[in-house]
């Protein structure tokens, strides 16, 4: 790397699938707009044509006029080869194909557990957490062999148990885990105060959040913006559309079907805990015992869609076309900030400046009352080289046992994933909130559900 | 208190609810088998009737040539006049009348909510606990100005919140809970070495157990009998006994019928589990969801009776009726060994021989995991003047994942209770896993048990 | 208070020691110097006519040109009076008078024990916090009674036994204790910087470091300047200037006399523990084993001076005749930025902007390995209405001792100055590094300290 | 093993130092005196020569008619050999030889370093650690090969640093650590009954302690006779023989010359801290600052006498003749009750009866205020299978300062012994209390010990 007028060139980027076009498109954008930095970017995936479809997207980019940062892409065959002098590696993979998606999310409707994500808790989030833990144990092994000082940031969910998993590996890891969910209450919070006090926000940087907890179970105790106490504002707020939820929108809610969100569920719990659930209702359902979620039924009452996986195959379809239409040059890659912090987070790393915001690193104290060394989501002030997170302070005690729960399921699935311990899997099944089902009805619905994903189990007596 | 070869006499003994039938009857019983030790017993009671009568039964045995213990009682008007000199003090109350008690159990069955005792979690031992808290408070504090240097014995039900009381109150306090439910752990544990192995047990002491957990949902995760490892032997009489449950004697058995107790849900525990619950059914079924306490139905099928207050208070009446007669000198009080540990920790405490026993008093580390501070249940070693814990290790992660619940749940009470906050000890009413019902349901449910028992609540908000 | 365009006015500030010729000059400065703040300073001091003519020097400001943060001074005469509808407080004041400090710092040297500056640690220190512990609760209860809401900075030494009973008495006080310390270490890098590589610093704010220890022995683990590590860099600096002391200005560093450092105690430091310790090496001598303060000579030898009480009574008198003559328009006050950051961390808790400094608040797991109560200096977040430790993890297993036992000594003085435990006291006497006297010698001297210092210590048995 | 009316046949013990005069002799008398156990003992020692002769020793007691517990002596010459099928690890091994032990001991006194043992911390501890380390890392590897169930007793000294590094190496080690020293203390303390009160104590068992710290730095908080508050009584022992020492037998005293103590020391550390040293006053001096150990006369002047390593040898050299006669049958091995423990824990151990004893094993705990997982000294239950701790306590701030140290030091010289780190290993060095050298000096010193030691420092770099 070389240091110049405050620009940095040369950055080495590793890109864990690299054939994503999701996560990866939009930190090709995000990095084209940014002009402080330069440099390279290795695309590896299991999938190379993909990666090689996203080399060639990427440097197209070089030669465009309104690209201010400068990257060449390659699509490489190797993980070892990404990583070799990487300063930088992003994780984005899918664990799996959405065929063992739809055994994890739709196969428990069977025996009446309804998920309205399934990629974080639940029997979905377990099983394709037990797919996950191995592929990122060879991750963070490749790491420490390759590029044991780079700055590692996940976009993988489970966002705890992949980040959790690279720091047991390779407890020296500088990882974190980064994920959008809190900037969408931050822009909430915004919509909240032109709604309620005819105030316009410019940023939702100046939505100032304390924030605690577990990704997708993340909690706001503290919201201002400038002097003004959000977390009083909000309980009138909850109060006022708590029976119709809060939805701007009519349009766009319903055409958002799969994903639509009226915050009901968080004015919900708002009511119950005095404090902020900062994520979609989607998320947060899955996380406790099935009152959002006893069916279909009750989640729609609660204003929220479940997502099927056929949506997110059909999506998939219309990305591959896309992806076709733009490496054949019949439609342009459209740049824009993607709402996505990595680079802002690079710019700090390599001393361009502090800045503070939320992440997914080990707990080291900053949320009392959880393990340490458990994966907590609080914010964190990025400086050169450095992620320190800042105190967040203990929730209060009942959702506190509930993502300590969570906590000590997450433990043992990791565990249960690296020992390939089919026991302690199950144990951890039966302990999660949504199975409330008696324990040979569980048992059975374990079973097939690791049938189901056999193929990515490899050494696990199924 | 005067030494003389090995034995003490002028021990002074406060018996806080002096006026019981059950515990008090066992302790004079106990004392008068003991020859080493001879004193005063001061018996305090709301019902100073009910001491007196105690105070008659006890001066008679002093007459009896088969008491080896020598003792005078004594019913006193006041706590103060109870504890000033006390070396010793024994809480054994009832918070509140059967009336209450019968709310606490019987109101939550019309909301579909069943509970085998009513006295320690669940909606009736969080209501029972908001009476007692008080009470306990008010002892504390007699006792920080009486007797602070006294040794504390508490039998009094919910075991843990209020022991924990006393600390809150007088951190300084010398207290322990005691609790007999391990003790029947080890007489199963005997009885399954007759029935597996034909080896016959001359003492439970000589089981050796590692408990822990807290009182009523206490854990063995080693057990001995000199070199027989009794874990491994469970495994196979677990799994002997899942479907019919163990019954040695069936007459018995039925003759319980709201005391019974087939073992069904302890071997259901080891099977999820892996370790020993170290308590009756009827307690062990209320610290989880509604797994065996759906309905009568399905506790019946566990294997374990509900015990309803009605029943409580016809026994009541013939203990009353029986402590007449002995007063009347129609029948005689009849010496026999309770089965309970106080005299022999006592006899510790006053530097008579040391021993190591299960007990309730705050968590140094004795269980890991849990938090400092609550009460558990674990060994200890009861030598002069002290009472120091044996460390216990941790509980597998689900297990103490519910208990770390519990144990939030009674620290909350205990706030709620202290501080009258009618919200907070709605917050813990709802976090219960017995209480599975929706929030309005719950809500309704809480303000009519609070209604029910308002008498013992002044100066709540009800 | 009223906000409007980023403004804020009607703020009360409580100025506890308000007669002060330094710190509250500084803060006049400081106020007259920030454009978006105004309101209103209430000076209590117990020598009023001190506080009098500050309020005539600070109300003097309004009519000038070159002020642009309009404020009312005000004397008032108790601390009632100053602290009610306070939104900040400030503390610095004079425990004792010249003739104390006198005792404190040159009676040990009757011992061997000398003592370069003496309101820290050492006899000189701790006599001190025996004085200052009871006029800290004094504040503190005052706080809790007249201002519980409101904003403490307390600037008074020893630092963190005044922030640590300001906590003791009201644990939800809402305190930091601020110092410039660091800053310096901060301009002494950027001067590094300069010397070693020719690189001007704009800002000290620009130098970014993880600061982790306790007032006046904070140390420096992390240090950089935009992506050039200055811990590295310092390892050569640190031998470079060895053995002659790293002295820019040879004529300010002779006339500096009594205050002047080399840094040579810091180089050994790093030599010896390979961190970076940021505070002056008079400081920093104060807290080891007499390896640097054996006598004059040895000081004199490592390249820093001892401050003799008398030359600050000199400078009293000098800034008392100072004071008069700005009061009698004989002389100008002028305005220059004092370096203090109290102005900034107003501004950051009204919600004008979060900023990231070093202060001393009590330890929530920032500093790894010391423990949790304890006031630790770190950075944190200054946010609304908050102030959010950042983590700083742990030091070095040597440094850590050390600061441990001075810890556990801070502690156990608070603790004896509350109860005017004078055994208590002496055994933190002669458990500090300092005093490798035999113990009758230490028994002596620490009799003869109090007896001179005897009118502050009312109640104790001396 | 075999298990018939309470006796068990067939147990296996391997000694790791099996050449040894001192402990395999009183192990072998405590074997021979005990009826419940007998089976076979494999002897292992680098020096062979040495085994074998203790084999003979060993094997001739099967005949002799007043030994009661039968024994199979095996000198083996691998230490898989010993290991294979144990039950019981025994580890005393000599690491190095005099040489290289009078080198640690008396080079310092050359740079004015008095050390009265030198065996458990300043220069000579360390020292000794670092070539010890190495070979207990092996001994653990080595019983995780081949006796990973077997209980491990371990004699050798540094008894904390030994016994840490087993459990650093194989962390599921089932090892203890066991020293007289304590008993020693109870014997004082049953000494001191008769002196004060004339009292005679049938046995030290009566002596009941709570004991707390690190081994030969281990303190008593708690000590009773009975009823008996030995504390109190200690007060006035202390200050009667404080000037004088307490010498019940002055001709013993003078004859034990290296090894004589006056317990002034412990008179004086009661005197400063309230509480009781529970070792002898040589090694209590060694892990201070040098107040009692500046040189021989200081010494001397507190009652207590520096071990000249000649003396060790002269010693052996009288014990090694005492073995051959022994061997050639011209001296009778003499049976007698060691005092050691050993035995004894092995009948626990094997479900013969619990008992309670202090023993070294990590802190889960039991000592407050010091880390996890350093190896502490404190009460433990000794039970079939099992060795938990019994909870101790915290020491006062100011003795646990001085301990906090030196189990940082531990720690530290554990680290650099196993990476063979002169850096690591030399900060431990003046991070030592006794080493109040200056820098450059305790360099050269460092720097000729190590190399007197190099023989058994493969690798370093010296």
């Amino acid at each position: 790397m070389e240091y110049k007028n405050d620009r940095v060139s040369g950055i080495n980027i590793a890109y864990i699938g690299g054939g994503s076009r999701n996560w990866a498109w939009s930190l090709m954008s995000d990095l084209a707009l940014e002009e402080q930095l330069s440099g390279n970017v290795k695309l590896y995936d299991i999938d190379f044509e993909a990666a090689l479809l996203n080399e060639k997207i990427g440097n197209r980019l070089l030669s465009r006029d309104d690209v201010k940062g400068k990257w060449a892409y390659k699509a490489v065959k190797t993980m070892a080869e990404a990583l070799e002098g990487a300063d930088f590696v992003v994780i984005s993979i899918l664990p799996g194909t959405f065929r063992e998606m739809a055994s994890d999310v739709h196969l428990p409707e069977e025996y009446g557990i309804y998920q309205s994500v399934g990629d974080t808790v639940g029997p979905a989030g377990l099983v394709r957490a037990l797919r996950t833990v191995p592929m990122f144990a060879e991750i963070a092994e490749a790491i420490k062999k390759y590029a044991p000082k780079a700055w590692v940031i996940n976009y993988t969910n489970p966002m705890t148990i992949c980040t959790r998993t690279l720091y047991e590996v390779f407890p020296d890891i500088k990882a974190i885990g980064s994920c959008h969910e809190v900037f969408s209450t931050q822009e909430l919070l915004a919509a909240m105060l032109k709604e309620m006090k005819g105030i316009e926000v410019a940023s939702r940087d100046d939505i100032k959040v304390n924030v605690l907890g577990i990704n997708h179970f993340t909690w706001v105790t503290r919201a201002s913006y400038k002097h003004i106490d959000l977390m009083e504002l909000f309980k009138d707020f909850a109060s006022k559309y708590y029976e119709t939820g809060f939805i701007p929108n009519k349009e766009e809610y319903d055409a958002a079907s799969y994903f639509r969100c009226s915050h009901r569920v968080k004015f919900d719990l708002y009511k119950r805990y005095g404090i902020l659930a900062a994520s979609g209702d989607r998320h947060l359902a899955e996380f406790l015992p099935p009152w959002y979620l006893k069916d279909p039924e009750t989640a729609d009452k609660w204003g929220f869609g479940l997502t099927p996986v056929s949506y997110r195959i059909e999506r998939k379809k219309a990305l591959d076309e896309k992806c076709k239409r733009i490496v054949n040059g019949e439609e342009e890659f459209v740049l824009r900030d993607s709402g996505e912090e990595a680079v802002r987070e690079f710019k700090a790393l390599l001393g361009l400046g502090d800045f503070v915001t939320n992440t997914n690193i080990p707990n080291r104290g900053q949320v009392e009352g959880l393990p340490h060394g458990a994966i907590v989501e609080t914010n964190a002030l990025f400086s050169f080289d450095s992620v320190s997170p800042v105190f967040a302070g203990k929730l209060p005690f009942d959702v506190q046992s509930i993502i300590a729960t969570h906590v000590a399921n997450q433990e043992t699935i990791i565990k249960a994933a690296l020992n390939k311990d089919k026991e302690l899997a199950f144990r951890a099944f039966v302990n999660d909130p949504l199975v409330t089902i008696d324990i040979d009805k569980a048992r059975e619905l374990f079973e097939r559900m690791l049938k189901n994903t056999k193929e990515y189990l490899p050494g696990w007596d199924i």
